[in-house]
């Protein structure tokens, strides 16, 4: 069987398994205690002194990105931000990351540095520091990073991180900024839709300089957050892959998600569908008792929306403002 | 100008440049004393609890392998393998790491499995975890590995890691196994060489499944040696790190390099250049004080041999037994 007839979570769970099967045979170091391996958005490890985690992103040309919409700049921009925003939704402060590049032979030494300068405009912007890596030649674009964070101990809680594992029936859902935006850049990008100056400059810019939620993840996870996830599929999948990894449900209402009012005028028919499945927006989702997350959206100056509610039936539910359920087929109409 | 009209040398020099210049902007964090950054086998830090690297390493297909020669299993194990030399090079025990994969969507699952099979094999005899990863669509091969290494901490000793910038003159030279057979393998895989069926099994094994050197890289960090590297590209050129890194000369004398006695055969006009300069050895070069390598030599069970001499003069010196030198075009014919 061919990888194309298997679908990524199931490619994925063939692997775990073979990974998971092998775990128990090796030597575990005894100056170090592992608190999540696998299936998180990353693992995370302590000493005596500091939690750690490292999670690892990678971008193919053609796959990913294309040069036809996106300049070197921004590449590197989004390169070092989709792990910043995985270490964020696990609460953590970036600290170090690995960058390794396959590159054709015939690119222009420019092109390389503003891929550089863009990775460290990231960086100065949201934490992190280029440590090492790797630079080989490819006949196309490849770029992988690796990131380290870090958190302090915190004695009261041995679970100092966030961890797509950890929701509650009953909890509230909730969302940091606009959802939806990227996929409506990403939309204009590749159709050149024609539509109002600010409204294209601010949709591709959501698509192409997305902004990590870092100090948003360490602020939730010492409030005592303990469930999240970043967005990089799209709501629906991601807050089921928190429903799975939690063993429960959802039920999300469609009138609460956040949307940006230039999303509603650019695509006045798909905004909802972006919304709930465009993915790329690398905000926060996460959940918690009702009496926290109303005490953190008082507190916080991020924009944060209340979405819905964990459930226990182990079903995601998308309903709209008359309780009505949306069907998938309504939703996932918007294919990328 | 484009990548392929400076050499790797400069392009690294370039981007290194890029990234020191802005790291005195960046924020430390008070939880950890960065020890090396960019420039090493990999980057270290401490915490008040242990010593951590990070190290990388990128295989790209009809680049660093091909599919005619090497069979997933052992790809997956060379994959692991080269992050564990790098790990072995600083002294340290490899802790965890992360695998991305691109890989086309024609591939058979089983083919993919065989990969991780060779990676957990490797892992299960050198050490390490696979504690994530990503595996992506591509339309070429691409292996990235990220592996952490973690090393108790020495009171006594602050510097508790091996690196290229320590050699010192008059500190002897070292290496561990055989160099060049690697070399040979590949040069046998490529041409189907005509040579008895053993000496053909021992060549392509150490080409294809390499032998990092972990336990006696942690063994010379045990023992107060602080000079090394691991022979990735060849003794030349890694010695020639060591001494641009340590700002010192070397001299090698060509009849003291370990040799197998299968390498010879099967090349008897080319051997000394695959050992000089052939590259994917994978064992380490080290060098310190007289009197510690002779006590290292007498104690470790590893094979180790001396090969040669730190200088002064800021030149590596490659000279035959009767003291005569061996210019570069002599030893550079091989060009793989």
């Amino acid at each position: 069987m061919k990888i194309n007839e298997v679908g990524e979570k199931d490619l994925i769970k063939i692997l775990d398994k073979l990974i998971s099967k092998n775990k128990k045979k090796l030597k575990s170091n005894s100056l170090v205690n592992q608190l999540i391996s696998i299936g998180d958005d990353g693992s995370v490890w302590s000493d005596n002194s500091a939690n750690y985690c490292i999670t690892t992103d990678s971008m193919i040309e053609n796959v990913h990105f294309n040069q036809q919409f996106t300049n070197w700049q921004d590449l590197g921009w989004k390169a070092i931000s989709v792990n910043q925003s995985d270490i964020a939704a696990m609460g953590f402060d970036p600290l170090y990351c690995v960058v390794s590049i396959g590159i054709p032979k015939n690119t222009e030494i420019q092109s390389l540095k503003k891929l550089y300068k863009g990775m460290i405009e990231a960086i100065k912007k949201n934490g992190g520091e280029i440590v090492g890596g790797d630079t080989v030649h490819s006949p196309i674009i490849t770029i992988n990073i690796s990131m380290i964070g870090i958190r302090k101990l915190n004695n009261d809680n041995k679970r100092n991180f966030l961890s797509r594992s950890k929701a509650k029936p009953k909890d509230l859902i909730a969302v940091t900024g606009y959802l939806g935006s990227s996929a409506g850049g990403f939309e204009i990008l590749k159709n050149t839709q024609n539509v109002e100056g600010k409204i294209t400059k601010y949709l591709k810019k959501a698509h192409l300089k997305p902004q990590p939620k870092v100090q948003t993840g360490i602020e939730l996870c010492d409030h005592g957050i303990n469930s999240a996830i970043d967005i990089s599929d799209g709501l629906v999948q991601d807050i089921t892959r928190i429903c799975k990894a939690s063993n429960v449900g959802a039920k999300i209402l469609t009138n609460k998600i956040p949307v940006h009012k230039y999303l509603k005028k650019a695509f006045p028919e798909n905004w909802l569908s972006f919304a709930l499945n465009g993915g790329e927006d690398y905000e926060l989702l996460f959940t918690g008792p009702s009496n926290l997350i109303k005490q953190i959206c008082e507190k916080t100056k991020t924009k944060i929306t209340i979405i819905g509610e964990i459930t226990k039936s182990k079903k995601v539910e998308i309903v709209n403002k008359t309780n009505q359920k949306i069907t998938k087929n309504e939703w996932e109409h918007f294919i990328k």
